[in-house]
């Protein structure tokens, strides 16, 4: 097995660990696994989180001008109902704390159960679904379309929209109206090995490519030769913006490698995507090029376009101090 | 081949124009193969460059607090004096230009070739030698230890210098001393794909391990059966600390990926890192953990230590705003 951990059943405490290190805004409760802020004002609080093996994501997105928590499930499962709620309870500062969940059918019921639990606490609490995922209208793990990397976005806005002192409902207002205006889609060119596994999940050719597969292996829409970067660009291109009209319209671009890609490979494909989308009209203001939503170390990318107004955009290049993303604000050397 | 490119004889092309999309503070002279800042002050110019295919090494290092440019050649071959010197004349800003060179026998000749070029067209220039891994005393590219990941440091430390309006001499100082007080050590687990290849460049066992290999798949010390983390990382410390006394001393530690291995392990990587260089008597102070010079999809690790001190930590800390490395400096929110 090509990889560098100790023993597979603790690779997700072992690797909070490591996050916590690189982050010392941030404390982690071994125990239930929620990385949370150690300061933050009195603002909505937001808890994300789900399956491990998808780093950055959430833990890494803790910070100003994003996450307030992040509950972390064993790989690819999503955490219990208890440990949520000890996230809820984190990242609350006494204006309500919004949920953001990606689709799938675990954390479903996991978020939702412990938003009943916290509101037994008397926490005011909202939830908002991401599912950006244009490839598939159900999947092995849910119902309805999957949330994938077009979750950093709703993060992204929504995390500013609360440092900006809005309100529960303004905010999730905001992360409702992120999710509304993203989509994505992936391709893969791998199967990726789970630790406790040791071996890939499926076999795939080294001349075959999954058009759609989902971050934890599931099915996309077909198996295909593998295509040349343009192609691969010009099919999820087409899947997106036959699902939203992005005409005439500013937006940001995101080229997500899912894990084992270079960013050499990544960036070849954001060039492609910019000449594709310019094309057919869109206005691509930002992109955003390397790991954000990883599926361990799968070879593959996705695309996740946002479309923009005034507000979003506001939101977009507020500050934000993460590891995983970075915003300088407005001045980077006001010191 | 499990990669996402078109023509692999246009990689380094194609890659630069999607480099350029995600930061727009810098031009692109396709030509030279030249990223530089499109906007700096009166101040001295940074230069770096080398082979492509290690990305974000050195473009993605381009940017206020860092590099004013940075000069990419085929993947894995120095660029040529000529375009060098194409980047030494978009780097100065009238204060001479500083080179950061990493020591390998290519990049040494035509980035030595240029400075005297530039010279002749009455630019000052100085240039530092970066020889970081303490894996091999010489190697296939190298006469002398080759540079790999401490160069991110020094681009950190000489662009903070440059900056605060330190003169050439200074700021080459500052190079020279951020140099001397970093080593780095690297493992991998597989060899790289050359995409004009197609096929590994030798082939590894799923069980094995090679201990100091280079970035661009060099030979290392020994190949071994694969290690867990925690021996790895043990290794690995264990090599760096035997060649520089660390003790009682502050340092910055980088975990970095190779371009095939995920966050998740990089993770894992640091919190062995931490608990073996606690316990050896260093006082780590700032974590870095990502793909900050990779080798393709080249699966494994590198660990760098910097030793610090006011000097030093005053430039790690300052502020940066580049593709690879964003720093916040003192303040993220002062709007």
């Amino acid at each position: 097995m090509r990889k560098l951990i100790n023993n597979p059943d603790a690779v997700v405490e072992e690797m909070l660990r490591g996050l916590a290190l690189v982050n010392p805004g941030v404390r982690l409760e071994p125990e239930s696994r929620v990385i949370g802020r150690k300061d933050f004002g009195k603002k909505v609080g937001l808890v994300s989180g789900g399956g491990s093996g998808h780093e950055p994501t959430h833990a890494g997105y803790v910070g100003p001008g994003m996450l307030d928590a992040a509950v972390v499930g064993n790989v690819f499962a999503s955490p219990s109902a208890d440990a949520i709620v000890k996230g809820i309870e984190m990242a609350n500062g006494g204006m309500g704390v919004l949920l953001i969940v990606k689709n799938y059918s675990g954390d479903i019921m996991n978020f939702g159960l412990a938003a009943e639990l916290a509101r037994d606490l008397g926490i005011e609490v909202a939830e908002v679904i991401v599912k950006d995922d244009v490839a598939v209208p159900d999947s092995t793990f849910s119902t309805g379309r999957r949330g994938v990397a077009g979750t950093i976005f709703v993060h992204k806005l929504a995390g500013a929209a609360a440092e900006a002192g809005l309100n529960l409902f303004e905010v999730t207002r905001v992360a409702q109206k992120a999710i509304d205006n993203v989509r994505s889609f992936g391709v893969s060119l791998s199967s990726c090995v789970l630790p406790a596994v040791g071996k890939p999940g499926f076999e795939m050719a080294d001349d075959e490519m999954e058009l759609g597969m989902g971050i934890h292996g599931e099915p996309g829409l077909e198996r295909v030769k593998t295509m040349i970067a343009f192609e691969a660009a010009e099919y999820m291109i087409g899947k997106i913006l036959i699902d939203l009209d992005y005409r005439d319209r500013e937006c940001a671009v995101m080229v997500n490698g899912l894990g084992g890609t270079p960013l050499m490979e990544l960036y070849i494909m954001a060039a492609e995507v910019d000449k594709l989308i310019k094309k057919r009209g869109l206005d691509p203001i930002r992109y955003y090029v390397g790991e954000f939503m990883t599926s361990l170390d799968m070879v593959g990318a996705s695309i996740s376009i946002l479309r923009l107004d005034d507000e979003l955009k506001q939101y977009l290049f507020a500050p934000a101090d993460t590891p995983g993303l970075k915003e300088k604000g407005k001045c980077w050397r006001c010191q």
